[in-house]
């Protein structure tokens, strides 16, 4: 909420694309300043009689725009299909095709993609004001990306999304994928970024990693990303201990399993990951207090895209 | 949400008054036409580490204006205390003192009205500007009013309120009484209305009166309430049967106990009062359609008001 313009334009219907029927901050009651686009995920996905969750909440106070809200209509042994229908944005020269798809059981949603026609991708028309090629297309979803088992059947893969999008923002997996590569699954035709989750949750290797936010500029067909660390992440560090390879030999040559022995080398490393975990964190503190940040782009700027914003301009 | 003006003013200290700390309508991000004031009731107290509960969100959202939420502080064998600090509306030479107080556990708000000075009521103070005798003052409040034993330790009784009072609004029970009433227990000090619940929701006598929503209108110290008929409550009626009165008597002038007579009697009963009830519901559609509704006025309008708005013009 506040005064800020909004310096962008919505050209698509909004009563198709948004579960309000109305962008936030065209609504003559509300003053928004920045709108936020999401789509639901799996903690908190519609449910019950009247297909509703948290997110519907926040739409209705206008303090979200909820869109890629999937109704998946099943007649007689049919998957069901899906429709996935743009948000389409314009600042001057730039224009950018939103699609969404908010969570779906995974099993379904791999049967859809493998159902010919089940999933329905609607694409801007193409008129000499806005030709089709000017559009750049994002896709955001929450779904699981990495398949644990060879054959798994609850993943959506790169390889199923049409090669028209230029970038997938993927969320769900809590591994923080924040530099884009370009999909191998793909030949080349997308890119993916993965931002991760904001927080650890579980205690995983990925989840030891540094997190960050993932600010995203286009303009015309030119984009770039760049990543803004977390300060304020719980310290969080992961290792992986093989005893017979770092207790010490006894005199017959056999590796010590000495429990109290085994105990202290154990106490050494926590702690040693502890004291790691807890300087690292002093340090973002001293960081913050300097007023600067790291920022790394993972692409080269274009000549279309101005500076970067320094961290304290960015909208966070 | 709209354009419609609020045509009044709040004078007293909205960061006091309010959860949100400040009136929904007064927020320049928020475009608010109806500004609606509420306390909790016991099914959205407020709970958890956070004390939240669904009317904060609303609140947050500006939807409502959440007020009388008391915190009860609690020092060491003390019962606590509830401050009661009023939010003082204007308009023009009208003046209105809203106390309210959000559904507490009926035994303790109990124990607190029978502790000396655990209830402070605050009260504007008396300038040239607003004569304390100005105000008109009233209480909300959702709580038992019915005590169903002798010396009930769970109720709030109306000699527990100041005298000071104009009218006081009870929530919580569900009969509808609309007509507001000099409290006998106070001495007539204060009138006391009981809109009750816009629906019913047990199988009790009290439910199956009919159901009315309540709106006052004050200027200066004069007063009077009108009801408006709720035309969408499920039809409901109660009856209490006393077979030994309504069976017919066998040849041997006994009461007839036959089974099968005995359902018959309960099933006409049944079916008349259904039909009954349906015959009514009928009733009000038909009213509806030709635009009119049942009005009374519970006070003699005072030459102050203006005649009462047609149930059109209500904002209901």
């Amino acid at each position: 909420m506040g005064d800020r313009p909004v310096s962008f334009q919505i050209l698509s219907d909004q009563r198709q694309n948004f579960v309000s029927g109305c962008v936030n901050f065209e609504d003559p009651n509300f003053n928004v300043s920045l709108p936020v686009f999401t789509i639901h995920g799996n903690h908190d996905d519609p449910a019950g009689a009247e297909n509703l969750s948290a997110v519907d909440i926040l739409s209705t106070s206008k303090l979200v725009n909820y869109f890629g809200k999937a109704r998946v209509p099943i007649t007689g042994s049919n998957v069901g299909s899906v429709r996935l229908s743009p948000v389409l944005l314009q600042k001057g020269a730039t224009k950018v095709a939103l699609y969404g798809l908010g969570n779906l059981r995974d099993e379904r949603l791999c049967r859809l993609f493998h159902t010919p026609g089940a999933v329905q991708w609607v694409r801007p028309a193409d008129t000499p004001a806005h030709p089709q090629r000017d559009w750049f297309n994002i896709f955001a979803l929450h779904q699981n990306r990495v398949a644990h088992t060879q054959g798994a059947k609850n993943v959506v893969r790169e390889g199923h999304l049409p090669r028209f999008l230029d970038l997938v923002v993927w969320g769900h997996e809590h591994e923080c994928l924040a530099d884009p590569w370009d999909s191998a699954e793909a030949e080349g035709a997308f890119s993916v970024v993965q931002p991760g989750s904001s927080v650890a949750t579980s205690l995983s290797e990925g989840e030891a990693r540094a997190k960050h936010a993932v600010v995203l500029e286009v303009a015309r067909q030119s984009w770039r990303t760049f990543k803004v660390p977390l300060q304020t992440v719980r310290p969080f560090r992961f290792a992986s201990v093989a005893l017979a390879s770092i207790l010490p030999l006894d005199s017959a040559g056999a590796r010590c399993e000495d429990p109290e022995l085994v105990g202290d080398v154990l106490v050494e490393l926590v702690t040693r990951l502890a004291d790691e975990a807890m300087q690292e964190r002093r340090g973002w503190r001293e960081t913050r207090k300097g007023g600067s940040a790291t920022r790394r782009e993972t692409d080269a700027p274009s000549d279309v895209l101005s500076d970067p914003p320094s961290p304290s301009d960015l909208p966070l």
